[in-house]
């Protein structure tokens, strides 16, 4: 899974906030400029007994592995895995995502406060523990891309994603920067082959759709309101393997109504993450 | 507006395949590993008299202003510009977007086949002319951003873009590589204030939907279908001004679910763009 060295200020801070598996060091480059988001990443830091350590801004960037460490780089325990079997059981109430731990309130301006996507107070109340919503990622190599598409599917409630173990990218210092700190909060089950994943999936009741150009129904149009469900997305040159569609109990496409032929990767998951969330009670 | 300078295969065949505007001079450094994609582009050149120049990958590259221009350079006329009034007008039939021109068929390959985000059959099929179907973007600044939007835009049929004279990236090369071709197929309209065009479309008729966190009602919950519509974003890190906000119709947010408190300014763009285009005959 990876996951063990996190950079930029979000992805950090909540890695922190989530508090799901130990920090150990958080270096911050001397001289940054005062913001509230570093001063709640230190007092967080201090909480959980993680080392800080200042630094000159040429180590840090020494040993950042991204472009824009922002200032701040993490070492932490590895991402924790879980089963398949869990994903597609239907969460227990504060297993998945959920609110902050009580004990961590969030001090006025430490979010990104006037954000134009920030979520709205209409859509934080979860309401009651709802089917498993899982994304199963089918060999997106992109760490952009595969970042920005896992931090679309916690903001839509996706309650697990599903990674094959050889033909997709590592959680890298890229992709977690990327997710803004999605990865601290989503659940991931690594399996040795997406197709029989998708069959362990149909065993425990979760329908599986298939996101193609080729997929015969409108995504929009299928009836999925309360079923457990997991989107399946192929890789971005090839999509969905032959066998991974024929194993989907369907398979749907996004219709275009403009000239070009195709959407990146990371705008038709947010579409069709969005598209299912929707529609979820 | 800029434009003149195109990088990448797939936004220079576009420009190619979109004819809107002159193109000048194709460069292609030698030693490219033959592929259907180039021998269209060098095709497309020929037809539209175009200077075709095979360069050195060294100079290639100094010329280029992206990271990756998959060794091809393209220079054009720039970007036309149209009049906000028109782009509040409905459409007529073939000025918008549309097909491909009869007389350049797409060689079989050359198209980016086998993604799993193309266009299915059903998609592809416009129907009658729509009532306009904008968007207004308000100082989008990050250039990677700003092309994702534009692809975006026009996979999900916007029949027009909006944007500030003063706050707004130009069409630079990374902005019309990350859009794809987009940038070839959307009509802009430059205007001095976004304050008063939202004025000049209402006088239209366009019903002018801003996006914010503080929106009171989920956007797939407003009755859009078959209006004029404007869709108004604001900037990443401020969101809609307040004065922007004030002039739009009415003021709509994404619901999110999960524990992040933003969407990217992309991703939000991918949800509300094909959640109206969803909504439209």
């Amino acid at each position: 899974m990876g996951g063990e060295q996190v950079e930029g200020r979000q992805a950090v801070r909540e890695l922190l906030l989530a508090g799901r598996r130990r920090t150990r060091t958080v270096m911050i480059a001397k001289g940054l400029d005062p913001a509230p988001i570093v001063e709640h990443i230190v007092e967080l830091a201090r909480e959980q007994r993680a080392a800080i350590r200042e630094v000159s801004r040429a180590e840090l960037d020494n040993t950042a592995r991204t472009d824009a460490p922002q200032g701040v780089v993490a070492r932490a325990d590895p991402l924790p895995e879980v089963e398949l079997a869990e994903l597609a059981s239907t969460p227990q109430a504060g297993a998945v995502g959920g609110r902050r731990p009580d004990g961590v309130p969030l001090p006025d301006g430490a979010r990104s406060s006037g954000s134009p996507l920030q979520a709205s107070s209409t859509g934080r109340d979860r309401g009651p523990i709802a089917a498993p919503f899982l994304l199963v990622l089918d060999g997106i190599t992109d760490p952009g891309n595969f970042g920005a598409v896992l931090r679309t599917a916690e903001c839509a409630g996706v309650t697990g994603v599903v990674l094959p173990r050889h033909r997709s990218a590592r959680i890298t210092p890229t992709v977690a920067k990327a997710a803004a700190g999605a990865v601290e909060h989503l659940p991931f089950a690594v399996v040795p082959g997406i197709p029989a994943a998708l069959r362990t999936l149909s065993g425990h009741d979760v329908w599986t759709v298939g996101l193609d150009a080729a997929g015969p129904r409108p995504l929009h149009e299928l009836d999925l309101a309360g079923e457990a469900v997991a989107l399946v997305l192929g890789s971005e040159g090839r999509g969905l393997s032959r066998l991974v569609a024929q194993r989907c109990d369907v398979v749907a496409s996004i219709p275009l109504r403009g000239t070009l032929g195709s959407l990146n990767v990371a705008a038709a998951a947010a579409v069709a993450c969005f598209d299912l969330a929707r529609r979820r009670p």
